[in-house]
């Protein structure tokens, strides 16, 4: 059926050689815009060649690779993910994605088969935040969504701002700035992202790979500080303290009730404070302490329950704020929009699942992916979730080769089978 | 009645003169064991030999004053504070108990009157624990009760232990080893100690000094660990969670309840999180954490009370282990007893309060001072708070001498019209 192709060989080639020459102290690294994630694409581009796929680099210099036949296609479907990494990242958060969609490529030109529709496989760039602070930067550029504020952001490593790297790497900043399509967007009839699972749902249930049904949009606060009075430990009667830690303390544990109360009433909700600090320069075992900063994250496929959990902590803040005489200022919200997959795309999806024999099974997608700004700019958009341990954005990110290609089958069942 | 001697300036010149050579670049500092220490005790003994009274050094290297015709007393009643201050702190921490001694031995000197019963006053040395980890340090070496484990407590600037800095001055470690009181405890009838309050219930009541009840103890652990499983924020389920940061604000959040609670049933408590924080290294406004450390500090007068919110602690603890599936690590408890102030002391600085024209009026010390190890080791032992603005441990200490002469004037009358 595979024409004596070895998927399962070919991929594991792939991630080691990759894997390779981008190991960083712990994992991998390869930065947004960096000479790393372009050798990688370079990498990418030469096993495309010895397979004999039609290789070209878009104007937002990530690759087009497609069957030779499709190469000039007016109308595709469009497979792909990110091939950059965190600091210190796993092998298979993104990567997994493009390699999925080259096996697709591959396998038909082995077969000598086509597909249903045309299709692309595209290499993205730029999807991490870690390097400039903006996601989806390569996806938002080349779908005309990047914003000033984006192309200004500075890079963590040189302080240069975004604009610059994509400058030196040959993207004309001015489209983007313009808010350009640096793509026909008409061209492109649906996108298909697969990636590893960011979470361990798919390990718990034994599964291989699901389908997504939507992804959680967010609301994100990096710096919330609570303002009390400082006070020593053991001289002030409690009538008179104002205690931040223990106003964040009842804010958290508020929060963290009304949450299970969202999620019994049906409503998809995850929500995380994940850095919490007293200032290191003044606090103390003996101190009351009168400032904290905390960070939270509120994510949900339906904005619905943003909408209620991000009113519920303006209640909950009034609140405690009156009651234990604190301050609480919020930094500026960031919003991202819960993206859903297109719903034809979720039953095809599925109905090929059961083709290759695996059970069919849907999942939303915590992470935000690539597939969101398609999703969001209009573009059919669905995604395939691998299982995978440990988490991912870290060096012990832990996909089975066996299982990336169960999740590349399901793909190459749908884009072989589809209907019209 | 001061026979020409003017409290108030003289006072006033003290302390500006010791902060003059003890300024920081923020309030003032003086180290425990330090040359500034030994500055201020020789500052000290200067004043004093001009006032015409008797001065010497104890085997603690602390200084020890009086009227001449008490110099040899075999019996006598203590009073005194410390000099050192924390770094960067208040000019009126410790100080003011020393200068207020001093005042009531120069105004009776003035006066030509004799006390009731012989009166020395002690200028102690290294009572903040900011330097080296423990406190107290001078006053239990001199009654006989400093552990080698604090002996071998490490300088938090040079690393040295207290034993060497001890050494360096002149203090024969060996004795102090052998808990070899440095001191005649015998002899000590008596100990008195006025403090600055370093709360904020003496500026709230409106009044200038207080007689103190009791010294509250405490319970102290510097850090308490709380693991979890680290995660994506967004991909991981909430029943799949183990959230160290929600099961910290639901402990600190159970454990403020119980406050209130034991506070209701009229027991003396406070409780105070002081220090909390996830690791700067590896916390992400995007990832579960995993770890947080935080500090806990309890205090009460009463050891029922200290000993209810150590169990409560501990079931607590044990609770939200079983509920949210973390794990706490909690270091060495640090316990200090409460004190108790002697009773017929209180009586008696209470009816000097009346004899002076105060409103009698009586409150517990929250923070621990030199008069718990004095009361702790059998002798009869009381205090007087005077009142001071913005608490205590920094530049901002705001005693009025008039208050400080108000709390004076309590221990110059009970010591001049003591019963016998």
């Amino acid at each position: 059926m595979t024409g004596g192709f070895d998927s399962e060989s070919t991929a594991t080639k792939l991630f080691n050689d990759i894997a390779e020459f981008s190991a960083d102290t712990e994992g991998v690294s390869r930065p947004a815009y960096s000479s790393i994630e372009t050798k990688t694409l370079e990498f990418l581009v030469g096993f495309a060649r010895d397979q004999g796929l039609a290789v070209s680099y878009d104007a937002g210099q990530n690759v087009i690779f497609s069957l030779p036949e499709d190469a000039d296609a007016e109308k595709f479907v469009l497979v792909g993910s990110h091939v950059d990494s965190v600091p210190n990242g796993g092998n298979f958060d993104g990567l997994a994605g493009v390699i999925a969609g080259l096996l697709c490529l591959a396998r038909a030109k082995h077969l000598g088969i086509g597909f249903a529709k045309p299709v692309k496989v595209i290499a993205l760039r730029a999807e991490e935040s870690a390097w400039f602070g903006p996601c989806y930067i390569a996806s938002k550029a080349l779908l005309g969504k990047l914003q000033d504020s984006e192309l200004n952001a500075l890079h963590k490593g040189d302080g240069r701002a975004l604009k610059a790297h994509m400058t030196d790497i040959g993207i004309e900043v001015d489209r983007v700035q313009k808010h350009e399509p640096l793509m026909d967007i008409s061209a492109i009839d649906a996108y298909i992202e697969l990636h590893i699972e960011q979470g361990p749902l798919l390990v718990e249930k034994n599964l291989p790979a699901a389908v997504v049904s939507g992804i959680r949009g967010n609301i994100r606060h990096r710096k919330i500080r609570c303002t009390g009075e400082p006070g020593h430990s053991g001289a002030v009667p409690r009538a008179y303290r104002k205690d931040c830690v223990l106003a964040m303390a009842d804010l958290l544990s508020r929060l963290d009730e009304s949450w299970l109360t969202i999620l019994q009433k049906g409503e998809d909700l995850v929500l995380t404070c994940g850095m919490v600090g007293t200032d290191p320069q003044i606090h103390a075992l003996t101190r009351i302490p009168d400032l904290v900063d905390f960070s939270l994250d509120f994510r949900s496929q339906s904005t619905t329950a943003l909408d209620a959990i991000r009113n519920l902590l303006e209640q909950i803040i009034k609140s405690v704020e009156r009651e234990r005489r604190v301050k609480f200022e919020l930094d500026a919200e960031m919003y991202t929009a819960p993206a859903l997959c297109d719903s034809q795309m979720v039953k095809g999806l599925l109905a090929s699942m059961e083709n290759v024999d695996l059970e069919p099974f849907t999942m939303p997608s915590g992470g935000g992916h690539d597939a969101a700004v398609f999703a969001n700019a209009g573009i059919p958009s669905a995604m395939i979730f691998v299982r995978n341990r440990n988490g991912s954005h870290n060096p012990h990110e832990a996909m089975e080769i066996s299982d990336l290609i169960a999740g590349t089958d399901i793909i190459f069942n749908y884009l072989t089978e589809m209907p019209e």
